[in-house]
């Protein structure tokens, strides 16, 4: 037994949960300080618009501030009708797939309420394979609602946030940061403490019914991942889909064909960009991180439940995935003091920096906190389950599975930020391969994604060796949740970018002045780097994750070992390895067909609506959000629908060899697609971004704006818009999602599996 | 034992393989009856420069002729320098590496001279792993030479066919069409009976050394495998470096800033850009293809050297897959038959379908063949070697494996027609994107080469696993050799392609007629699909070869299983997943930095050449030559080392299972990139010939040549260029060649390596 008690363990988790709760209000109040007013609002143009000291711009507050909160108002609403649509369409299918899970476990033994002996808690009686099916589904539901939850929340800060940050910047660079800044936190304490807060209760709550059967409370707990996830997936799907739609289609006419700047109010399409920022960058990142952070903690509960913890019922140190994260919270939350309260941007060349030390500081501060946590909460020695034999394993080692995956993730964030930041000189040859046009931009592009992979994955191999040879599959469980515990940090600062984007939008569309628009564009800038560091977490994290959960399918379906000499394994795994490519051609062409439809409407409307072009008329919004909704909601179901039931019929048709060889060959193939792919989109958006800001000789030498160069590397950002934001983030749910859902549906493959092999 | 008795096996490889070679050299000889004067020729114009009934083109014949046989001369000498060159530093490599294998080989027992006892073979006595170093060096320098061999050799007759192609296309365009037909059918009987005759007159006088030592015989033949791909490595990424950055070169500066057409000799890289299609769509294919045969034979042969076949002494068994190779070469003589001599083409639009047609009657009649060779060369009844296991296999078993791999090929060969060709939707389709600009169609362009990946791999994995149930690793090897069964037609219709392409270059350069241009177009249009069917194909035989060498290595190197779920494994195949994307990084990095090199000399003659752009002075070619050649000999050396030396890194620092990891990592993610590249790439070419000969109411609407939509189908061909014939197709020797040479190096491996774990 570990020195921290289980009372005591008890207290802590939940505690540390509504820490961050309430740290995620306080920053929400912080925010809510600076006033918007709303073009409704009953005491109109005399309200106070902004606590401001003094008034750096030039034009009329008043006005500009009931523009904004129009913007703001009609942002906030496209975006939380799309939503409560999507959301619609998901409680359809989260029905029916309940009804999917219960079936199938049921059907494993029958749907006997007989009580079973226990499979690896010799000796003991578990709860009958029908309790498991109730509680997997009733899991799966609670994991579903809290993404939904996730997802919506941060949706609902970030648009409450966009306009307040725009305004904000009227008294300088430093004082909208923060605002965008402490925005992403809400966000990120919100989805982190509350991903823990749900995990806890649950367990609690399960273990009323389940006593000391803790091998069926944590079999059915693994619902909770697939829930999370596979709203995620949807998430990350539609919301991509919606916005690369929007934004392709916006920027073709608007910026290629009729010469208007970005975010120009005239463009139709400008608003449904704007919403899209929020659903896709917003929603989708928040359900994707929170899916991770479900299934890493669920893998590990559910490697432990076997293992000696489990076994002996040591509660505390069952409970250390739970912990960990729970110092993660504090952590995050004495980290975030760093940059909202120590120290103050001044110029514009602070904000990155300013940004990357958010993660330095807390990647190192949480060393040390899992140390503490490692040596509080473990026993000093223990036995892991490891396929089949026990391995005996010391407290230090988990302390090292844990930092390795944190420090990987560092490592990938840096590679990241080397190979999409216009900095450095992978993403300044790219810029200046456009001298010789969007050809040699796009093969210098691909180059730059397909080498970006290499040290990301090396990163990633050496976690899973090491913590893989320390605890076997609750070592990679782990380190991929260390990867994650800084998961509120991490958030905020991905947050910050779609809300420093929205702000610069708002700025454009209300026609503030030029030195406004320059200090958003410099939080934008900033943002877009540290998207892309969101994003190599986000896959990073998504990879270790569903190894882990591969070696848990593997352990809870029975399987020995998983060879690729056997037939089965390797059709399986090259079919596997194929899947990335299916789902990323689906999802392509979908927003490829979107943005067609997008073009087409809005040239419609410069074409028919007269003044529209001058300025005169206003667009027709509502249509451009329309197109891009139906789109996104009908063209998210075929690549969800390859996710979701590949694993089902590769389980029941080929057997749980061929799965596992799906599931082996999807995340390592998967991995590659998914860092090219955002990597090659970050690097181009950049080199253009590079390219506009002429900041030095070189960009100089290839501006400005207008000029050849700058329409071939237009057109790159433009490839690269679904690579990024669509294909290449939904990769990471892809691999996860197929893994924790055969997890899921594991007892049922291992007991009538394999149909087609028994019949020939 | 089978009906065929050892005395006539020895009569009738030899014999099929020297019926190929007679039947190639009469097909040269009937090329060679068209005339082209060489422009040094002592009888000057008196000659009679054609030898035709009837004149239909207008301009006077005995200038064009000679300008023909001009630009003959220099696109031969350049390729021939080229390859001299090339070749040269491939001697060194050759030299180095010959070493290298000697002194591991000979270092797994201390270069003893001691016979040992056998390892499969049990109770007998086998020859000194000293001696099967040696043979194993020859075999090496063996397959090396019959590489580079059948790469000059092809290069040869391609560059004495394209101009008489040209010439022959003034009598009519079937007239034309034999030519090019023919000699691409002189290439593919070349390689398949030498790569044949070769290997047998190797094992034959191996014989006389090794004896009754079946077992040491075999494993040094693995040499002559490795030989034959290490050149085609080189041969592939050099070549293809060579021809994309003349062609991106030519067409960037050309095409896009100057508006000239296509090889207008007014282009100072036009040269280069025609060698290129010799030394790399020819001599590098051949390579390939001569590489993967070699390969799948060596690995057959391996695994039927330790089974039964082997154990007894059985030759004619054991020739197994020499014999269906010489019923090959006998299917695909017939079948040239049909299309040289049984129909003739009349119109342009009978093209295409006479070609894959060819594909059709070699299958058909090939399935017999295998049929007959499998029940007389086989006895009913024998054991194969199955990890350590025996397997009892009948005879109709194995006419399953080699028949389900050949139909395989078909499969593949017809879907990547359906992707690449400009008769279906999906090219059409992203014909179509290119409205809304280069974005689009790029975005369209890459859905389309993910999506061409599905069937393909459903294919792959039913062949591997039909095969792999039925006979083991044999059968593999087996469907391997069975797809490459109809190599010499492949070749020949995949040669055709750029002996037409170079016929049209010639034809424009030497300023023929429109009409004649015309017959040409044609004939290049159905070569550009052809040759996109022959990387199919390259690729599918690729992936089935490796697997086979692969499950030879593991036998070799006394793996009983590769089990992903062990850390060592799974390092290795998530780091082997990525070396295609590294790889890739590296060759399309190349051709775009040399590409740039070839736009800034072009620039350069045309703005100091006085009278270039009006066709008054000429170009300095051979300056472009220059750039092709010093840019493709340096950059093939980084890809190459990564290629040959991963191997023997993973095998002597992590040892014998994370190198499995590796292959099977390469493998599975290899396949899918060398796909997606290769049909992404042809679709776009193709989609550019669509819109340019308007032959439809939906082309004409996106053309004519110049239009906005033409100048995006430009670019998406541009970027194609690099990932369909450069990054593409050297794909294919990575994932064999790191195979082959695992298995050459296993028995140094499996004593002496893993030397950083053993550290640890």
């Amino acid at each position: 037994m570990g020195a921290l008690s289980e009372t005591l363990t008890q207290f802590l988790i939940p505690v540390a949960a509504l820490v961050g709760i309430g740290f995620a209000l306080l920053q929400w109040f912080l925010v809510s300080r600076v006033k918007v007013s709303s073009h409704d609002s009953s005491n109109g143009y005399k309200a106070k618009l902004i606590e401001a000291d003094e008034q750096e711009e030039g034009v009329d507050n008043i006005e500009v501030s009931i523009k904004c909160a129009e913007i703001q108002h009609a942002i906030s609403l496209g975006a939380t009708s799309f939503l409560y649509t999507e959301y619609k369409y998901l409680g359809i299918f989260m029905g029916v797939f309940a009804v999917i899970i219960f079936l199938f476990l049921g059907s494993v033994k029958g749907f006997s309420t007989k009580s079973e002996p226990c499979t690896y808690n010799q000796g003991n009686t578990c709860k009958p394979a029908l309790a498991n099916a109730a509680f997997s589904t009733i899991a799966f539901l609670l994991g579903a609602l809290t993404s939904v939850l996730s997802g919506f929340l941060g949706m609902k800060i970030a648009t409450y946030a966009n306009a307040r940050t725009t305004l904000e910047a009227r008294r300088g660079v430093g004082k909208a940061f923060i605002i965008a800044f402490r925005s992403g936190a809400v966000m990120g304490f919100l989805l982190a403490a509350n991903g823990l807060l749900v995990l806890y209760v649950s367990i609690n709550l399960f273990k009323l019914y389940y006593g000391d059967d803790w091998e069926g409370l944590y079999e059915s707990i693994t619902g909770y991942g697939l829930g999370g996830s596979s709203m995620a997936l949807f998430g990350r799907v539609g919301g991509g889909i919606y916005t690369k739609a929007a934004d392709v289609g916006a920027d073709l006419v608007g910026k290629v064909e009729k010469n208007i700047p970005e975010d120009d109010p005239r463009n139709p399409a400008v608003i449904a960009d704007n919403v899209g920022d929020n659903v896709g960058d917003i929603a989708g990142m928040g359900s994707d991180l929170f899916g991770s952070y479900a299934e890493s903690s669920c893998a590990a509960l559910f490697v432990a439940s076997i293992s000696s913890f489990g076994i002996d019922h040591d509660f505390t140190a069952m409970s250390y995935p739970l912990i960990i994260s729970s110092m993660g919270i504090v952590v995050c939350l004495i980290t975030t003091l760093f940059a909202t309260d120590m120290f103050e941007i001044k110029s514009v060349s602070e904000i990155e920096p300013s940004l990357k030390r958010q993660l330095v500081i807390s990647t190192v501060l949480m060393t040390a906190g899992i140390a503490i946590v490692s040596f509080l909460a473990l026993p000093s020695e223990f036995t892991l389950f490891d396929f089949g034999t026990e391995k005996l394993v010391k407290n230090w080692h988990l302390f090292f599975c844990v930092a390795i995956g944190l420090w990987a993730g560092l490592v990938i964030g840096y590679v990241t930020e080397y190979y999409t930041s216009n900095a450095y000189s992978p993403v300044q040859d790219v810029a200046d391969s456009c001298r010789t046009g969007a050809a040699t931009n796009v093969i210098f592009g691909l180059a730059l994604g397909y080498k970006s992979v290499i040290i990301p994955i090396f990163a990633i191999a050496t976690s899973i060796y090491v913590s893989f040879r320390l605890a076997a599959m609750y070592g990679i469980a782990m380190a991929a949740l260390g990867m994650l515990s800084t998961i509120a940090t991490g958030l905020a600062i991905d947050a910050y970018g779609p809300i420093s984007d929205n702000a610069g939008g708002i700025a454009e569309m209300a026609g503030m002045s030029h030195s406004i628009r320059e200090r958003t564009d410099a939080l934008d800038a900033a943002g877009n780097t540290t998207a892309a560091i969101g994003k190599g977490f986000a896959i990073g994290s998504a990879a270790l994750v569903s190894l882990a959960l591969f070696g848990a399918y593997v352990s809870r379906a029975g399987i020995k070992s998983v060879d690729v000499l056997a037939p089965k394994v390797f059709i399986g795994l090259i079919v596997g390895a194929m899947l990335p490519y299916w789902f990323s051609a689906m999802t392509m062409k979908s927003v490829g067909s979107a943005a067609l439809k997008m073009v087409e409407e809005v040239r419609r409307q410069f074409n028919s609506i007269p003044g529209l072009m001058e300025g005169t008329t206003k667009p027709d919004y509502a249509n451009c959000v329309k197109i891009s909704t139906d789109a996104s909601l009908r063209e998210m179901i075929p690549p969800g629908a390859l996710v979701m039931l590949t694993p089902l019929i590769a389980g029941t048709l080929f057997g749980v060899e061929t799965l596992a060889g799906v599931l082996a060959g999807s995340l390592v193939s998967g991995v590659q697609v998914a860092i090219s792919a955002s990597n090659t989109g970050g690097a181009w958006d950049n080199a253009k971004k590079y390219i506009e800001a002429g900041a030095s000789e070189h960009a100089k030498s290839l501006g400005p704006k207008g000029s050849d160069c700058h329409k071939a590397a237009v057109i790159g950002d433009t490839i690269g818009d679904p690579l990024k934001d669509t294909s290449g983030p939904s990769l990471n749910i892809l691999i996860k999602l197929m893994a924790v859902e055969s997890l899921v549906f594991a007892p049922f493959f291992a007991a009538h599996g394999g149909l087609l092999f028994k019949l020939l």
